[in-house]
């Protein structure tokens, strides 16, 4: 038979059990990093019980004790696991139910296992959502810090790689501190629904919203992350040469002492697919089960987990190598040119009276003729644009000014020294909340 | 030289302009369907130049007729593209040139076309979302209007696909339901997002955070109608035999009439991996992506246009499943069994003051009883369950009713009638608080 | 200075090193796994350093030696790794020179730090796939055992999970070993593709083709045995009913001994997820990346090592769960009903003379007149079905036959016995070719 | 009743048919694609049907006949699509059967719908299979005629995006037509599992592995392309000047005329996604689905016809920006720096007999006086030089030509001329393999 042998057709020799497969079953290997929340769910509950009267006083006082002394041999490295604890809530009540005996057996009173689980699960990724949200604040406000600071560093902006126009450095700290702000606010919702107590229902024992929600808030972040650092890799090579990254975030070579590899850098652009790929693997895992609980749900764990300490790692590598950062900045200046003041040329047409289109049409014409005369474009004399344009006034020499440039663009979100102080306000204003 | 021939190094020929490279580039193709946001914010647009002193009130006079005339054409069908329309705002910019002469130039003053992209987008989404969230609650409102009918209809709850404890059928919709009004909760969140004016900062042209979470939202709601889709495929399989779809929603067959197929619900399951498919693409296509715009983020729209449409039809096909979709009443009434009330047997015990864990294995050796004997478990005498427990008298014969039994869990999300009709009211009131 | 206090702006505090980053940086923790092939790989490599006369036959010598006892003290578990020891390669070279001395220098000529790391991994992996390849096909060989044993029990083939057609219980064990039997295939040629020397060209050290290509094969694989899950979690159901797994491969409840929980199964179906998370997340590291090495591709290694664990417990566990699963032929059998023969009713009149789309209407026809008057298919009388078609005559009664229904599908991948016993042939065959 | 009101709870409006659904459930929107090689497979099966003496000779020219000329209706566009036709099977068979009469009804003698759907998917992708293997050598051919006539262009290898070593420029090319070589292998492997005649078996009507083999296999050909682009993309900054794109390949600006977009090289990075995304929906679709055909299957052509359409447009894209694109040797050049020698230096002092790692610190030393002095690595007296190692003599001087440099490295996939000579002639005796 079968159940007797445990082997009806070839294959492996199988006994009644097979330690392959209780391995493949067991979460005891991960789930222990659940034990505290564990205990203070457990905690939570007995005295729900003791109020709805189904536990004594007495009884729950016994638990609550019992329930200390388990926390004690985690916290302490003492606790043994048996080689029966597949799991962790099967390991803390096995070891309560040794120290207080059969009223041990009155907390499981109307809980299911799977409730249990949740439960433990939501504690834990609750508490977790409050640390990251630490971390990440703390590389925010060193980025406003850092942009605050560095407010007068002039450099270029890019679109699709090509040097467009001179912007601010803090311009650009800020524009990847203000993405984060977005991760900041949607990990708030995150935990909202995470922080709900499961109730008993056919949903509450089998949806994993808030475990798909994290590992796509996580997989988000990780994108701008990604994004950042890109762009750092690039200002620390050779041919940008605006950055340079401190000895404790690169590795160098004796060899090759101009060689500094970004290795942390790298290393956070590569987690954006591991994490990501976490979250794939759980939705695919979710996509088409039978309502309630199915074992499958296990799968939940272990990403959260991992996902949780790669996010935490990267957000304080990322701290570091922001706080530790040495910019060039006479390189930056340097990267500078008159041509990317064409637009500014536009808008100086604009404001004394011609329609956008034929400004830039203008701009155009004087950007040709610099190019075509061989030289740069703020050395076109005056009578040269006038040929171009009536218009231009000996005031346009101020066009020619970087500075002067930035300045211009006041508006939300703008480069001048205004916007981006208002900017700078605005984040602070968010850290500050956060932290009341 | 290159520029010229178009042609250095075997390759296939290319002259000036390569066709291919040509509809590569070009979006026209599927970002028409925005041209009606597009006429919209440049409207908008018109009107806060006007406000800034940057068009006189002749000027937007002029510019708002001729937008609305580019709208008329479109919407008449008789707007005719060019074949340097690569993309809506060319299109509606040509056009609107055509209409009112050089004006028209005027309305890009401080525009880029990179803000006005993004822009477009998050308006035509912002419209998306709100009918999406309309087709979401009109599920929804099905599913509840079905519960409250069905109410008293019984059948069993399942664990891991095998039969676990009676249940109200309504508790099934309901926990399916109240998943959904999450997707709604998550939805709002998106939509505020999504309504953001882009700033004309370097992160608003470049980031996509707003199509991300939109196609991460699609793609949990998604999960959540292919279990549902899942469950619904197995109760009308000939082996379930609970529900029976509409024949609008299956596709029979001349030869066996007793095969229906559902190939609303496989369809609507296998969704889920088109949609998560796209998400996956975007977050890819964003990784590692430098600063500000580059052409890769162009992607966005047709995953964008894609989701909203399979969401669209997705949603009003589960209504459409949901709404015709009959029960057989009696076949889920056979399916319970006696067997499944073993925890409730244990219940009895506990309300008798044995601690659970004693009654919960009083309650296991009632069961090999019965098996032993050849009997089901509620036809065990009392003499032979009081050899089980003295604990055990007369009133143990209420355990054995089904109604009774769900009525027992009266806690938050269970299946007692008055908490079913809590869930109820609770949806109601959201569904209601979403239409205010 | 940065580069001195590590520390400029806000952020935690950072000094010379910070600790975070090193163990962010560090691969030991688990590409310890590579101690063997790395000391393989140095053995031959210090061989082919010998023959370039880059080595003395004595450094050699020397130098094998050492690097015997460098893999004899991992064996023992004796290798004390240093707080230096950031990767294997550094730790056994470090070992290799507190044993050897100098010479140990010498190893290192020619040979960079990617190529080494590179040539590791695939020695490993092409262990790996060999072992995989061994339990691939002992799960192959499980099934093909069994698809003998019982050839001869029928039971329902399914489209749409709708009852279809009699189809035999070893057929669909054979649809599911055929699907592996591909899968092979495939390792096979991952194999072939791994076990190819980096030539230590740009495009060597940092393709990762191989790795990706393993990940989908797992993945693909993982999609097999997901759907044989599937099948086999829906037939344990108490409403299927046709198979029982076997203890060791279930859970059960002391409570509701008729509840076997089919979590092997559950475990099976839900790695599917895992391991194509790990896919799509090394493709996601991949995508963008600058040419030849980049820290990134550091991500490789945990994600070939977690499945290839994975796809090792998977296939074993299958194996176990095939070979002890008992069946319930009853069951079968009972599920076959007349309505299922109503293709073999028509397939009856083409064989005499009627197209097909003709008999295909009469047979439904006859399951029309069948349901109308309340009988059974094969109950209408031999006058009732010449009202709908002269050509029925009594040999009709064969039709009745689901022996004779299998019987009749003789070509390819059909259901006849002979069909069954040349697919067997077909997958021993391959098994053969394989051991040999 | 449900089925005849349509409409018994709540919902919008359903009759006996709701177009929605039918919209949802029809693939002639995208089947169509198929029209062709729905003819040629009916055309052979027809023929088959006749060998196995089902059709009479006359019967199979009727039907070929009458399917030559739907075939000829669909290359005119004179085909007319009814309301019922809900896939391109339907439509070719109902049109046959207008043209022929009933004898169409016997070329559907055994053959089951699904069978015909896989088998016409398989035909269509057995030539797409083809035409992008064509595409891809054009590609490969344009890359090695570029690399073969550049060969003498010196210019910086980067690891980590640092400049490392010197290298040729055709070693660059080589190094990503490598890459696409065994894109190729593997198409082709794929191909094979595709060219499979589906046997009618249980596992040929519901096995999508050759799908997924190709959008993985598109999948992982599109990495490589995203990476070369992405070298690309930052070879044409201003910043590195390497390269220029031809404007068919980029797009300007009056403005900033120096500002030329890789928009071509963008979109084909950010295609990997696109791609990626389709590969990814499909697994998931895949995963956990019940044997044989389920109508979840339906979402597998869409997605091949848009990876095909892709992967078209990328290869010709690719080569075509390959073809035209300018280098620019003289920055190549001015890149390089002496630097970038030190480990020739320590190769200098292997070839005179020092261990490797005493080399490369005496390499070290150099490099780190160099820098004290102030003075280029190259600049350093012999007399200096002896202070590190008296092994140094005159003809170190040898070390500090560039050209010197790449020529040492002769082995497999090394930088001398020879090496990238026999790189070339592999590449192109794969290219001739292929074309006979």
């Amino acid at each position: 038979m079968a159940s007797e042998s445990g082997k009806l057709w070839g294959g492996r020799f199988v006994g009644a059990v097979d330690p392959i497969m209780e391995k493949f079953n067991a979460s005891i290997a991960y789930d222990r990093h659940l034990w505290e929340v564990d205990v203070q769910g457990s905690k939570a509950y007995s005295r729900g019980l003791e109020k709805a009267g189904l536990l004594t006083k007495a009884e729950m006082d016994q638990i609550l004790h019992g329930l200390d002394k388990v926390a004690e041999e985690w916290a302490q490295g003492t606790f043994k696991l048996n080689s029966n604890d597949e799991d962790i809530h099967t390991a803390n009540e096995r070891r309560l139910k040794e120290l207080i005996g059969a009223t041990a057996g009155k907390l499981h009173t109307g809980r299911s296992r799977n409730d249990q689980v949740v439960t433990d699960l939501r504690l834990w990724m609750r508490q977790t959502c409050s640390t990251l949200s630490g971390l990440l604040w703390e590389l925010i406000r060193t980025m406003v810090d850092r942009a605050e600071a560095e407010r007068d560093v002039l450099f270029p902006g890019y679109t699709h790689l090509q040097r467009a126009q001179p912007i601010r450095w803090s311009h650009w700290i800020l524009s990847h501190a203000v993405a984060l702000t977005r991760d900041s606010e949607r990990l708030l919702e995150v935990r909202k629904r995470i922080n709900v107590l499961p109730l008993g229902s056919m949903d509450a024992t089998s949806e994993r919203d808030f475990v798909a929600e994290f590992l796509f808030w996580a997989s988000l972040c990780m994108t701008h992350l990604s994004r950042m650092a890109e762009d750092l890799i690039l200002y620390c090579t050779k041919e940008f040469s605006f950055v340079q990254l401190s000895d404790a975030y690169s590795t160098g070579s004796s060899l090759m002492p101009q060689k500094k590899n970004p290795d942390s850098l790298e290393l956070i652009r590569s987690k954006a697919g591991r994490v990501f790929g976490r979250c794939a693997g759980l939705l695919m895992t979710l996509k088409g089960l039978p309502s309630t609980y199915n074992k499958d749900l296990q799968e939940d764990k272990e990403a959260v987990f991992e996902v949780s300490d790669t996010m935490s790692a990267v957000l304080q590598v990322a701290t570091g190598v922001i706080s530790t950062l040495q910019i060039h900045q006479e390189n930056m200046g340097q990267a500078l040119s008159p041509d990317m003041l064409a637009t500014d040329l536009a808008y100086y047409l604009v404001r004394k009276g011609m329609p956008f289109r034929q400004a830039h049409e203008a701009s155009g014409k004087a950007v040709f003729m610099a190019e075509t005369k061989g030289v740069a474009l703020n050395q076109l004399s005056l009578q040269e644009l006038q040929t171009i344009s009536p218009l231009f006034s000996g005031d346009v020499i101020c066009v020619w000014d970087y500075g002067h440039s930035v300045e211009q663009y006041g508006a939300l979100g703008g480069t001048a020294r205004s916007s981006v102080d208002w900017q700078i306000r605005q984040v602070r204003a968010l850290l500050q909340a956060q932290q009341a």
